[in-house]
């Protein structure tokens, strides 16, 4: 059994998560046949090998005429080759027929001509080109060959995916079962957005952003109701999480030693592990990792903010290896500070900043802020900028990477 | 009525897509009232007003004791000030309580010490540090004040909104109706996911990927069922598609003059409009688009990967003002290209590439075009760069804007 670490010692985000993995073990979840039509945004549980060529046959690419490249050697404007147009199923020399887009090459053909390319007479072509064989040509197996790789494994489909799926064939794919996740929303003061507001009391909106941010990863969250800070409430509801998800998340009742409920009550818990407590990061220090039974259990903050960053470093990393993603991580730019941003030594701050693009420039504005409790820092907001724990801040003007979570609007239309 | 254009012809994609939306006048779709919690990736219809402030009322921002910043003036780890531990609701000159963070601060006190910074001793703390007014607290308001605009209208929700929402106590929310598109892929040759398939056919996978891309843009898309290239056929369909859809998007069928057959049926239909026919773009050049009794018809090449870009630069801004969203675009980087590539003049080229992060840098590679019938060239790039009318190519190592359709993979685990 891991010891609570005081918050005089705080655990790096890497070395947390090394561990947390280290002790938990998670392996890819189960998987499920579903139709391809179906499956946007699913993650492939094994590769898909091309089980015949595509296209299954030479096709043109092109509407026009098929033909030998041969008979239009030396063509040109100033000497076109005239060709017979035929109807039947093989082109002999001197010959060409009318072919569309998709169809297979007759036989006889090797290439095909653009109808821009001829001029129509009376049962004849004139061709104003020379054409090499091939020319207007999509060849067998073009696109993919019988045996090759269609869709890797831990891939989150694509529409194109499945286009290229369904091309080749594959009506039903398997699929990694999407992770379930239970909230648990903890705090006396704390009332559902559906009850009725007393004074003094709070909204919980954190089980209403990370269901939202489970979504977007492709799992499945469902809210286990707000605890107060009753121990037992607490234990009753981890162990209904326990037993009805993958993983139990949990908001509230963690920080400095004497207000820790939620870790207190794990570790009266059978069977646990609280591998970290005590992050070196910025918001979130408070995050303390545990696994119970074998299951994961993330302790975030309270505040909506250090949740979210939490939920992003911790429970994002570990719903991606429960659907076998791999090295997956949000869309990245580099931008420009407007200005200077002061770090925290020896803790990885998670600076919010919204990324505008001005004069084919990216720009990152930080969002001033106040607290981790501050939800508008997050809407005005459209990406983060990790401040590494080695440095004192960033400088005016240096490029930085963003990581985004929300679109980048245009000052102008943007046609 | 606008005449079809000749392919000798080609219309800049500006000018056709304001055309189009000159003779169409996109409005906003109608609305409905749906709750927050089940809001997420919706479209908001208006402009959201906090009722209320946020916080309600001032409250801690941290695990400690609340108290008058006053009696802690000039307080220091060597000349701590003592103050009387309470438990009544006021706290008064030299007294302190205890509180939690989200707590609302009892009369009498304007600031809060955090735990760290103190030492308890039987009833009494010492106060190692001198505090000015409002420190670790989080004023009424702060967050939102009664009448801020909590998210403007035309935002497609992100998980954070909903949390300011919820926060901000609003339980319902008037979202835009989900557009609906109508597909109908045409062509003799195509054959059904479904259906077993025939020597020389193929199967039909536009109507997949472009359902896929509505998804994606927050539309409903069905499919109106392969249409041959019989013009009684695909009137029927484009009938039923405009009764029951807000658009009608059609694949296959446009090309040059002799086999348009889509275009040549929307020529046939009453109230119609063709405003553009073959447009200055590679690939999807011989795209059409029309009205039809004051409902668009978008007619898409029947090759994928130029149904994909002309669904992309015609059917998603369409789609986004149906849903009155504003200014939106792909996620966009910049990135270096690794070798030069030809471009087109006077036609707007949309390049695949592939990005990916070297040393810290994004590399756009771009991936080699046979025709826009390989699905692989999509599957195999994560983005599109745009080559200009007036561009004759882009040149190595030329800093470009990578419109996002995938994410990018990390060479190496990122934590």
């Amino acid at each position: 059994m891991a010891r609570l670490k005081g918050f005089q010692e705080l655990t790096p985000i890497k070395e947390a998560l090394n561990e947390f993995f280290k002790v938990l073990q998670p392996k890819r979840l189960d998987t499920l046949l579903i139709p391809v039509k179906e499956a946007m945004g699913r993650v492939t549980a094994k590769s898909i090998i091309a089980e015949r060529n595509l296209p299954p046959f030479d096709r043109s690419a092109m509407d026009g005429y098929a033909l030998k490249a041969k008979d239009t050697f030396e063509a040109s404007q100033f000497q076109p080759k005239t060709l017979h147009l035929v109807k039947k199923e093989t082109v002999e020399k001197g010959e060409a027929k009318e072919i569309w887009t998709g169809n297979p090459l007759p036989k006889g053909a090797d290439t095909v001509t653009m109808l821009e390319h001829t001029k129509k007479t009376d049962g004849k072509i004139e061709v104003l080109i020379s054409l090499t064989p091939g020319a207007n040509v999509s060849k067998k197996g073009e696109d993919l060959k019988k045996g090759d790789p269609v869709v890797e494994d831990g891939v989150e489909l694509k529409p194109h995916h499945l286009g290229l799926l369904a091309a080749s064939g594959t009506k039903e794919i398997e699929v990694v079962r999407k992770p379930r996740a239970a909230i648990l929303p903890t705090g006396n003061e704390l009332v559902a957005l559906e009850d009725k507001l007393k004074p003094n009391q709070i909204i919980e909106v954190n089980s209403i952003i990370l269901s939202g941010m489970c979504t977007e990863l492709g799992a499945k969250a469902f809210s286990l109701g707000i605890a107060t800070d009753n121990e037992n409430e607490i234990k009753e509801k981890i162990r209904e999480g326990l037993a009805k998800a993958d993983m139990v998340i949990t908001t509230g009742g963690t920080s400095v030693g004497i207000h820790d409920v939620v870790p207190k009550v794990i570790e009266q818990m059978e069977r646990h592990s609280v591998v970290a407590h005590g992050i070196a990061m910025r918001p979130s220090m408070p995050t303390a990792l545990a696994v119970v039974h074998g299951k994961p259990v993330i302790i975030l903050s309270g505040n909506p903010v250090a949740a979210v960053v939490g939920f992003e470093v911790f429970a994002r990393p570990l719903i991606q290896k429960l659907l076998g993603i791999r090295n997956d991580t949000r869309v990245k730019l580099k931008a420009k500070m407007t200005r200077r941003v002061a770090g925290v030594l020896g803790r990885r701050v998670f600076l919010r900043v919204k990324v505008v693009e001005k004069d084919g420039e990216f720009l990152a504005e930080p969002i001033r802020v106040k607290g981790s409790s501050i939800i508008t820092t997050m809407t005005k907001a459209n990406g983060y900028v990790v401040i590494p724990e080695d440095r004192e801040g960033l400088r005016e003007n240096e490029i930085v990477t963003v990581h985004l979570f929300d679109t980048i609007k245009e000052e102008v239309e943007n046609v």
